[in-house]
């Protein structure tokens, strides 16, 4: 909130208006265009706009929260950075390998990522770092070639979503709709579940390619299949973890104490706590397992090995080195080819849709999202990381570890850190069930299929949102995320151009009060401007009110002919296509033995309409 | 015209209601549904919308016209159709020869795509039949296959067609804009006269798939390449027939006589007729100089020889026979997989877009377009036909030859019919220059860049007209028509969205009349439906509005913060994302220390907002 009020002091301009002329002023129009496109006719100086833009507290958004920063908030950010940690270390171990690349690459990037992230970050909960889809999407592009590819590819991809932030395309965004956040979430809530359901049973991986392809159904009915090859010592830890997380979090509801007294606040931080808490204790319980058996060796699976070393500088565009000689910057590029497109835009469509389902009650900034992953990439590719974007699953453990600013990333990338540097070995020891059950138990909250009770419905609503909801869970289900998001936004774009393209009109017949003539007036309702799309239906609605007033009324009842009168006062806006239509309307009454009067077109419009000025509107001289 | 008066008339329903209750029935909103989504809450009984829907007169456009008939019209439908039959024969046999099919499949589809669209088409000009797109279109899906396949896709292409029409798809023609069919109208024109310059200098062809592919550029530089082994006849022909098409269509402008006249009719005629006359006339030339010489040869290309032989029914539902066995249908369409989408796709929209080029005066009812197109093509393959859409450049030469009504395709048909029967051996004899003379005199005219001046631009109008042509155009000329119109598309699209994207509203100090109280009314303006894209925008006016009352103006002046009413008056649309934001937005004021109350929302969302009905609106309790 405090953020979001800065930004609207930001959006006003920095010294606040006089406040008695901005309440008299009447009719005042105020246009939000603080991230919108250039050029629609404002008269903002270029200069200005650029200064708004660059502002510090736009850009670095730690500025506008950091001198608010108490201790409260420190101590809940202090234990969901360490979860945060814990969870993402083997997190970005297992991502790596499944990019194809050697264990520290994803170290890197969720260093860099959470790192970067604390000063440019908007919303608190959100985790940059390795991610499923992102490790898949690198693996397609760069299997089989040096790990130095898919730096460039990083790199690279952060340019793209540092120029789609320049560029402000961030209002992009504003296209994915609430049904289609949920299902987005929901659906891929779901296939961690899925993914997941494996490492807690601690049945094997099958191949190196399946952590998140093959489907939700696909991956659930292998784990069923597989059911034989569950470990006990894998099932019984995991559950246990679920439970023990489970009733940690409900340990505050029962307290009778009051919510202030000191055992309340107490029970209150250990049920914030209890992701790390589990995950400590079950280490620790590894460790004293493995020391008391003779070779080492624990019930379960634990995370393996992580290569100790911390990240050192190197600049992406000298290039990639592959034995003795040096591919030049440009001609990788030109490898990756269309990856170095799809790789940032999928990276913005889940990172914004992520962001949206967490900051549902504050408007995201778009555009300074992309900047923000943007930089992330940039500058941890100079650290050899590989390509990130918001992490599903970690937000969803920030969130249930009652994240308060994006400082707790700080803590995160102190922690793997220290990982890298000197707690290697203890790493080792975290069990892969008790992840799987923090993971399972932090997701499990952000299914909501409760939405589709709620969402509105026919005969007396549009059909779009509920089909937009059920188009993209299904695809996301069946045939992966980032397809599944693109689907649910096209199917919404009905409701928006639904109005364009069927507009209606009332017919009204109208004595004008000084000269005493009727007329018949057809004012288009319910349409800002009239458009290519709706302009054959209005043509049809003219044409059928012109055939009406010159044949049928003439011939039934003797009556003099109407003259038609289309009334434009409340389109703002017109079109090539449109205008050309209006002038065609004209000339076919007048074929039909009609009038049609164009009256109150925008000035902008009139030269273009080649009709003559009458008393009545323009109309064929 | 008449046929577009005779939609209205079944528009409004057969029998035409009383002129007077018309008149003074006011406020009487006019949709023109005839062709629009079902099920979006109106009144009228599904038997009625089906009835309404399968109309004679609606799907048999034919009944509407032929009535009227006159020998004026026949006269000239006779010029244009023979015209038009005499294109069309040689260009079918060399549209089947680009495809890799036997020169009669080309010419079955000619005959039948011009017979069924006599009863079913709405568009005077347009010429169903095989085009240069739908043959590269199928080499590709069936590329070494026996016809068999080419006619079970045409079969299919036609159902799916069908299915469109049947689903009222139609509406979807409504995204091409004006600018955007001038420009693939532009762009399609050039790369005819590109493609059709190597025939008219008689530069040999360099391979059977290079007709529509490479490119406009590609094409002219290859011709220009290859200036040397232009032949000194084709060209003289060529470029003589040109000169003496433009003598033609000149020549009623040079008559003195009175327009009413004798030989002004005759010169009227022989205008009209000019292209016929050429082909005929060169035809007769080039029979003339083979038989003259002693081994048949002449100094220019021809057309070549046609098989003979009627074309005979056989379901192509039966599957395809390859020597001694049958491959079932479902396996045919199986094999070809994706093309049975992407080819109706690709017609209907060639289809509808030269529809609108010629079209331009009158709407076209893209749902009987679609319907005819289905039509043709499973009538067709009935026949042995290969897929079939309207062909631009027959559709210019139609145009150009005075065409009045459908039935010229009927002349056209028996032409060809004629010709697969016993004109055979003459028809040997058309020269390939002279063809390409006719095309390329027919599609001149169709190119229209001039339009970039007319179009509006930037600061004063949006840059989306201007930007959509420059893209379809560059597109299509560089990257295929296909493609072009689809980008045009895209582009468009802006336009109608802007409007739902940044939501602007009136902010005016307002005084309520019967109790007195001060508040602050935010209006939205010129948006007919507040949705989930400028729901954000509308989010931060409300916002910006909040922060001044209870922040500023109470810190600055003293005086009481203004209680906020969001005035949802004209809104007739909220959606799922929008309702969510409101409920939101009052609790996020309520949290500034101000109150925002919403009036009069429509009464269909009223429970979902949550919210207490109070006096001013709907408000947090």
């Amino acid at each position: 909130m405090a953020q979001d009020e800065e930004e609207l002091r930001a959006l006003r301009g920095h010294n606040p208006p006089h406040a008695a002329t901005i309440i008299h002023t009447d009719q005042q129009a105020i246009s939000a265009k603080g991230d919108s496109m250039s050029g629609s006719g404002t008269s903002v100086p270029w200069t200005r706009r650029v200064l708004h833009f660059c502002s510090p507290t736009r850009r670095l958004p730690i500025l506008s929260w950091i001198r608010r920063y108490d201790g409260e908030d420190s101590t809940s950010d202090l234990i969901a950075g360490i979860t945060l940690g814990l969870t993402m270390i083997p997190q970005s171990i297992a991502y790596a390998t499944i990019a194809g690349l050697p264990t520290q690459y994803g170290l890197y990037a969720a260093l860099m990522g959470s790192l970067v992230y604390v000063f440019v970050g908007t919303v608190k909960e959100v985790s940059i770092g390795p991610t499923s889809l992102m490790s898949l999407l690198t693996l397609q592009y760069t299997a089989g070639r040096p790990p130095g590819y898919v730096v460039v590819l990083a790199f690279a991809s952060g340019l793209v979503e540092l120029a789609m932030g320049a560029f402000r395309l961030g209002f992009l965004v504003c296209f994915i709709s609430a049904p289609v956040t949920s299902a987005f979430t929901s659906a891929t809530a779901l296939i961690i579940i899925g993914v997941q359901l494996r490492n807690l049973l601690g049945i094997p991986r099958p191949g190196s390619g399946t952590a998140g392809g093959g489907g939700f159904f696909g991956t659930v009915l292998n784990v069923l299949s597989r059911l034989n090859e569950a470990t006990l010592g894998d099932t019984a830890l995991g559950v246990s973890c679920i439970a023990l997380l489970v009733a940690l979090q409900q340990l505050p509801r029962f307290t009778s104490a009051r919510r202030t007294s000191r055992l309340h606040r107490t029970l209150w931080y250990v049920s914030l706590a209890r992701n790390a808490l589990v995950v400590l204790g079950s280490a620790f319980l590894a460790y004293r397992l493995a020391a008391s058996s003779g070779d080492g060796s624990v019930p379960f699976h634990l995370s393996g090995n992580v290569e100790p070393g911390l990240p050192s500088f190197q600049w992406p565009m000298r290039g990639v080195t592959v034995g003795n000689t040096t591919v030049p910057f440009l001609e990788v590029t030109a490898q990756l080819g269309s990856g170095l497109l799809l790789v940032p835009l999928v990276a913005v469509l889940a990172n914004v849709a992520i962001a949206k389902a967490f900051a549902s009650e504050i408007a995201v900034d778009a555009t300074q999202e992309l900047l923000a992953l943007g930089l992330c990439n940039v500058v941890g590719s100079c650290f050899r990381a590989m390509p990130t974007t918001g992490a599903f699953t970690r937000s969803a453990v920030s969130h249930a570890s009652g994240v308060r600013t994006p400082l707790s990333g700080l803590y995160s990338a102190l922690l793997t850190l220290l990982a890298l540097g000197v707690l290697t070995p203890y790493f080792y020891y975290i069990p892969r069930a008790t992840l799987a059950a923090v993971l399972i138990a932090a997701v499990t909250s952000m299914v909501d299929l409760g939405i589709v009770r709620r969402l509105p419905r026919p005969p007396r609503h549009s059909a779009v949102d509920v089909a937009s909801w059920a188009l993209c869970f299904t695809v996301c289900l069946l045939l992966g995320v980032e397809l599944g998001l693109l689907c649910g936004m096209t199917v919404s774009l009905i409701e928006p151009l639904r109005h364009s393209l069927w507009p209606r009109a009332d017919c009204t017949t109208v004595r004008d009060p000084s000269t005493g003539v009727r007329y018949r007036r057809i004012r288009p309702r319910n349409v800002p401007a009239l458009l290519y799309p709706g302009v054959d239906r209005l043509r049809k609605i003219v044409l059928a009110e012109a055939h009406l007033q010159t044949a049928e009324v003439v011939g039934t009842s003797g009556e003099p002919a109407l003259p038609l009168v289309l009334d434009c006062k409340r389109l703002v806006a017109l079109d090539f296509s449109s205008v050309r239509a209006l002038r065609e309307l004209t000339q076919q009454v007048h074929r039909l033995g009609g009038t049609l009067y164009l009256r109150d077109v925008p000035s902008a419009w009139r030269s273009s309409l080649q009709l003559a000025e009458t008393p009545y509107g323009l109309a064929l001289p």
